[in-house]
């Protein structure tokens, strides 16, 4: 295998861009990235979105972006694995760089929530339709239940979640690309209007369009496009029972401990090795859950994480810096490539207001579901 | 990168199979590949699927499919390009054992199209939304342009496109996984009710559900599962303009030939050198189109091929010696996966009544859309 760089990154803002069609926020974001390496083509593309069908009547969305970038002709191929989407966008522009069937490629993650659909129930097509939907439940419903199992095992409190926001948020608010960069307080979470006990709206990340793109190529040939590349040292994927009933246990992520074993292994680091992570906070409870799969903290420790400091800018293991899900937005399908931005920018020393000092070795976690799939990445500064 | 060999292979029959939801074919077809190289594990899965949600309300299907075969934890990504979802997942299989990342993987392709949904306006969302789908054009009708075009070029007739019908579905009779294995004369296909003019019902592929799966792994590894390894000597994919419209000839595939260049030049062959093919033959036209770009014919000379027996078994280089999407059916995320499976027995000797005589290198090429992206893979019996 060749090893792999990032070399260039671009992405829209993250909000409800009325003004920007799908294909205008890809151009947009692709062509952010290659300007950001002084590139002028790829030889393959990713396209990293949720449902283009369903969100916006659109499938086939490989050879539409490649043909609306101006480059017709290009392999470029749609990747699918809900919200996570993006990541695994990430993950197959890298083995196919890392193969050596192709020196450029391009990863881009996206979605257009905003166009009228009925999002709750097309995001509901990411879980069990047989298991789960059937019966009633949707997204917000899930984490519930994963947040309840989390509180009666581990005696996590709703405050210890509202910290979870409250930071986010103060990351967010430093963050121009961000769709709500606006600081709350723990009586402003709590006081907020309830959407699934014991989740409120903002324990929520929000509905979003956006667009992210990363431009990949071999470490050798990286000093062509940027005098900074960002080595990626390891790409883990693992899923995991897609119906939450089918799991031992509700409150913790089987998928996102795999995705990150296997990340940690192809890397030779362990979760004490990283500065700076980016992980899945779709719900408050999800970045819970996901810092101690990850092995942040302990099993059962995730609770007080946020409220401690621990994992504020300035602590332990800061994350989500740019705001995650949660501020920043999470137009499903682009979530997991912004995530890869916001450690390039750390690892660049380009993180501005929001930089993690000395960060060497940054994490990016992304998910699908409600952890059914699950794909980390670690990167390394040059 | 590694050499990399199919292994075993399984598939579901095609046709409207009411007693079987996605994942239970999902589990046939997988099971059959798994069965058929006395495997019983995969390091990774690839799920070729157009639109689960779509047609059945069901996103997400990584890591559903691992889940319902019992390897809950693999890494199991959905891939889509529109009708070519399942070349393209053959192709990333591919891409990840050539790299190295993973040694047993599982390409499958999967459809279900009969469970109620809106069939004709599904499968449009793969044509251009803002250009072609807005103004009312559907599938049929942008392959009756392509065909009309082919038409006053190159005096291709309507008689010549039936041909195609005629000898898909002689070859088609011969297999028992096919929806219509049923002959049907020149005259019949010529008086069938008119979909599209000058398209007729018995021009075009069926609406169909099924499966199809195929292992693989490095060829170094292969003697372990089978003495008759397949392997892939080339593969190549690109894309072309999503609408019609935009294209310099609506006549000709940019796309299929230069996925075709793409996979001859990995192999080091011509398509000379080929003795068996299964080309992407949604409606009779496009395989007139199609074989003309992958230069078994001159360009324009496609027309009368199927008249003169020189794409039948017995002629010059057979076509579509399973019946075809026509004849076998078109489950569209399936039918990628389905034709190598073809191949993989023609290059095995084992595709009994249609066997090609002394077949050593076989071609197989699966399209999204009206051409907006082709994948075209090489075989070699070992």
């Amino acid at each position: 295998m060749r090893e792999v760089a990032i070399v260039g990154a671009g992405m829209t803002r993250f909000g409800e861009l009325w003004n920007q069609s799908l294909r205008q926020m890809f151009v947009e974001a692709a062509a952010g990235a290659l300007n950001d390496a002084g590139a002028d083509r790829v030889d393959s593309m990713y396209v990293g979105c949720m449902s283009g069908g369903q969100f916006t009547g659109q499938e086939h969305l490989g050879p539409l972006m490649a043909d609306q970038f101006g480059m017709t002709g290009v392999a470029s191929v749609h990747v699918e694995s809900a919200c996570a989407s993006g990541g695994v966008a990430l993950r197959q522009a890298f083995i196919e760089v890392a193969a050596g069937v192709s020196d450029l490629v391009l990863a881009v993650g996206i979605e257009k929530m905003t166009d009228g659909a009925d999002v709750t129930n097309v995001l509901a097509t990411a879980a069990d339709q047989e298991l789960e939907v059937y019966y009633g439940v949707t997204f917000p419903g899930l984490y519930a239940m994963i947040a309840r199992a989390h509180m009666h095992t581990y005696g996590t409190t709703e405050e210890d979640l509202a910290w979870v926001s409250v930071k986010n948020h103060r990351h967010g608010a430093k963050n121009d690309k961000a769709q709500f960069p606006t600081e709350f307080t723990v009586e402003q979470v709590l006081s907020s209007s309830m959407v699934a006990e014991p989740l409120r709206l903002l324990h929520c990340s929000p509905v979003s369009d956006g667009a992210a793109a990363v431009l990949l190529c071999p470490l050798d040939q990286a000093k062509q496009y940027t005098d900074r590349p960002v080595k990626i040292v390891g790409s883990g994927l693992a899923t995991g029972s897609l119906a939450l009933a089918d799991r031992d246990d509700p409150a913790f992520l089987d998928s996102v401990q795999k995705s990150g074993e296997r990340a940690f292994k192809m890397a030779g680091v362990g979760p004490r090795d990283i500065q700076v992570a980016e992980v899945h906070d779709c719900f408050s409870i999800a970045e819970v859950c996901c810092i101690e799969a990850l092995g942040f903290v302990e099993r059962g420790k995730g609770g007080p994480a946020a409220k401690d400091g621990f994992t504020a800018i300035g602590g332990c293991i800061p994350v989500n810096t740019s705001g995650g899900l949660k501020a920043k937005g999470h137009p499903v399908g682009a979530t997991g490539v912004a995530q890869a931005i916001e450690i390039f920018r750390q690892l660049r020393g380009e993180a501005g207001a929001r930089q993690v000092e000395n960060a060497r070795l940054g994490l990016a976690q992304n998910m699908g579901g409600s952890g059914a799939s699950s794909v980390v990445h670690i990167f390394q500064g040059v």
